[in-house]
Order: structure tokens, then sequence, then C-alpha cells
């Protein structure tokens, strides 16, 4: 059985905490918070603390604070040559304090509070200073997920880098597309195929040779017509800015 | 048995002909092209033409060109009181000519040529001058599709730039993520997980709701890391533009 503390219990660390207790050996002994409030929902079995400096024996100890946060905690713990991970995206393991061993336990999905998810298929990234602690890791990150991946610093910078634009940014021309539909009454859902195929043409194609459109064309008279169209310019600044980029990739200058 | 001639034979143009095939009560009676070449792989049961002047009577003609061209062979047809439907998103029907009725029939959907569409979930937008005309469009759509929307010129113009950000712009993010992933050695199969979410969360969230990452949170200092580690210039571009707008959107100002 691999003991867990849960450091920091924010939409993370409560998606881990809901993955761990489905999990058959592993098991978090404990969860910290800065602030009580957030622990109310941790049933009584699991100790529930707000002081750093009260921590309980474990094999891993998972913070998962904000990004800023991180070193600053890592470097508050009493604890001595343990096993500290983080669950950052963007932070190297070398911003952990150098006073634990350090590795990284990054979960590779977008979480929202309310939203469950299927922990099995997540993605976890996962480095480590030396063998054993990242086969303890590994085998605490096969208790929750079938998707474990040995992934260094470096590369984890560039997939978080990557999730930006292919999550935090797609998400967003979505909201713009529910804004444009919104603005002249056709009910949205009416994409919804076409937003599903876009993602499904990937299993057979590049991204590269799924690109279609008016930009991919060098249809200038429908891009004039379509920034004309827009009302809101950070729209059209998005709009010309992401179309100059597709025909300079396809080789077609406007 | 409604009998259609296909005038056009790309992309969509092809994916109509196989979708009508496969239809119990509509039937392509005749393919006209351009040019002879893209005819070739019609079998020699449905006639086919390069010769706008000699098309067969039918009770729809659906122009699959260019958008561009459209206006144009509407103008060359020697038709007279037809029924001709275009199949742009982006051109009102009030830009086919005035010597034959005026329709849209508009499957909103991204079409590559190698990529098979299963037709039936394809949204199908009609529009019609009248009624009559406006229920044969239906019942023809209804044969290809369960999908089908009353949609006018202007809704139809929304929808098209409302598509170009969900799936032109969204793909052209999944080409960047890509692109990021292979300069760093990280397979992009790693983000699947996460770019199938980032969908499948607008089934209980909307787009507005569903919104995470760095420029949500207003976390300038990861903002600029990611700015550093892009070596392109367009996408760094793309990165501030759009993260910036989501800044604005949730009241963050950078």
């Amino acid at each position: 059985m691999i003991s867990v503390v849960l450091i920091g219990f924010g939409t993370i660390g409560k998606h881990l905490f809901t993955a761990f207790s489905d999990a058959k050996n592993a098991n978090v002994v404990q969860v910290y918070n800065r602030t009580k409030s957030a622990l109310s929902s941790i049933k009584s079995s699991v100790a529930a603390t707000t002081n750093l400096s009260d921590l309980a024996k474990a094999d891993v100890y998972i913070i998962a604070t904000t990004d800023d946060a991180i070193t600053t905690v890592s470097k508050q713990l009493t604890l001595k040559n343990k096993l500290i991970v983080h669950t950052s995206g963007s932070v190297g393991i070398n911003q952990l304090a150098n006073t634990n061993r350090k590795g990284s336990f990054y979960p590779l999905q977008t979480f929202s509070p309310d939203k469950k998810i299927d922990f099995k298929s997540v993605p976890i990234c996962i480095e480590a200073e030396n063998k054993t602690d990242f086969n303890l890791l590994h085998q605490l990150a096969k208790e929750i997920s079938d998707n474990v991946q040995k992934i260094s610093s470096e590369q984890r910078k560039a997939l978080h880098l990557s999730a930006v634009f292919v999550n935090n940014f797609t998400n967003h021309l979505l909201y713009i597309g529910n804004e444009i539909c919104k603005e002249n009454n056709v009910p949205f859902s009416i994409l919804s195929p076409l937003i599903k195929e876009t993602i499904n043409k990937l299993d057979s194609l590049q991204p590269f040779d799924a690109q279609t459109g008016p930009a991919k064309r060098g249809d200038t008279k429908t891009l004039e017509r379509h920034l004309e169209q827009l009302q809101q310019e950070t729209f059209k600044k998005i709009y010309s800015t992401i179309s100059t980029s597709i025909t300079d990739t396809y080789g077609k200058k406007l």
C-alpha cells in the first residue's frame, strides 16, 4: 500500500483525492490545505490539516498548489529526504527545495470543479531523480491511470505549452463561436457534429493535412467578408492573426 | 424519386454524390464538372458532362463549386424556372441568377478528399424562396441526413463564420500543438485525451464556464515563460492575441 499526503486541496487536489479513493493499493492518509473551509468535504476517516509542520508520514507527498506557491511550500516543509512531487506542467522539479527527493506527478487533463473525470484515461506524466523513486511513482500512477508516461521537466514544459494551444485556446475559440451564434440567433448545437469531426479527423489525418477553409484556400473575399461581419475588435484580431498564420503555413501570401 | 443534377465535382460534390448513392428516394441523374478528368471516377450508369448547356432535366440542381464561381455558373445556366441551390456557407441565395428559383443546401461539416463522412449526422441547412421548394429540399436532405435545419442566408453566414473559429482555427491550433511536440520530442498522442475532453466537456458545460489555464487565472509568470519558449513569431502572436482575449473575457487585465 502506497501512502500519500496531498498538499493543496483545490481543483486538482480534489480530483486526485477522488481518484485515489478508488485505488486498491494507494491511500491518501492526510490532506493539507492553507484554509480550513476547503477541507470540510473530507470525510472524517482521512486526516486533514492546515499546518504544514504537522504532515503525516507517507511514501509520497503531492504538492497540488498553484504553480507560484510550489517552491515556497516545498521550502516550508519540515520533512527531510522524503519524496516530494508536484502536479504542475510548467514547473521543473529543480524548483522544489533541496531538503527532499524531487519528482513530478502531472495529470495532463483539463479539470473543472464540477466536471467528473475518468482518470483511467488521463495521461500521468512522471519524473523522478532516481530509479527507485521513479518506480514508486509509476506504481502510484498506475493505481489511478492506464496511461503513465515518463516525461522530463523539459518535455513537460513543451507538453504544457502545447496543451494551452489545444485546450485553453481551443476552448476560447469555441466560446467565440458560441457568441457569434448567440448574436445571430442560431443554436450553437448545430455546430456540434462539426466540432466532433474536427477532433475525430485526427485519428486518421495529421492536423497539417486536415486543414480546410478560406484561409487555407487563400480565399481573400471570404476573409474580408468575415472580418466585416465580426463586431468585436478582439475577435477580428484573432481572426486575422490565425488566418495569416494558416496562409503562411500553406505558402499562400494574402 | 427526387432527381438531382450535381454541378461541380470537387470535394463537396464527391461527398454529396456518395451520400446520394445510398439514398432510397433520391437519385443523381447527371454530374457536371468544368474539367473532364475529375469525372473519370463516375460509373457509366450516371451521365457526366463538361457542358453547362447540356444539363439533364431534374427536380433539383445543386451547385457545389467554389464560392467565387457560384454567381457566374448560375448565370451561365440555360435552364428556366428550375430549383437551383448552392452548398456554400457564406454566399446568400440572392447571389444566384434570377432566371431560376433559388435555394441553399449547405452541409455544415469539414470535408477532406480522403476522409469518409457519416452523412446521417451532418446538419444540412436548407433555405428556399417558397414553401413547395422548401419542402422538396427538406425531403431531399432527409434522404441523406437525420439533421435537417431551416436556416436563412443571414443565419447561414453566422454559422459559417462560427464554423471557421470552431473548425478551421481549432485545427490550426492543433497543428501548432503538434509542431511544439515535434520540436521537443514528445509524442502528440499524449495530448489526445485532453483534446477529446476539451470537446466532451461541452456536453455539460458552456465554453465560457469550461475555460481553464494561465490566461484565465491571470497567471502572468506562466504567460511570459510560454512566450519565451515559443520559437516562431506567428505562434507568439497567436499566443498573446488569444491570451489577451481570454483575460479580457474574464475581466483580468494583464
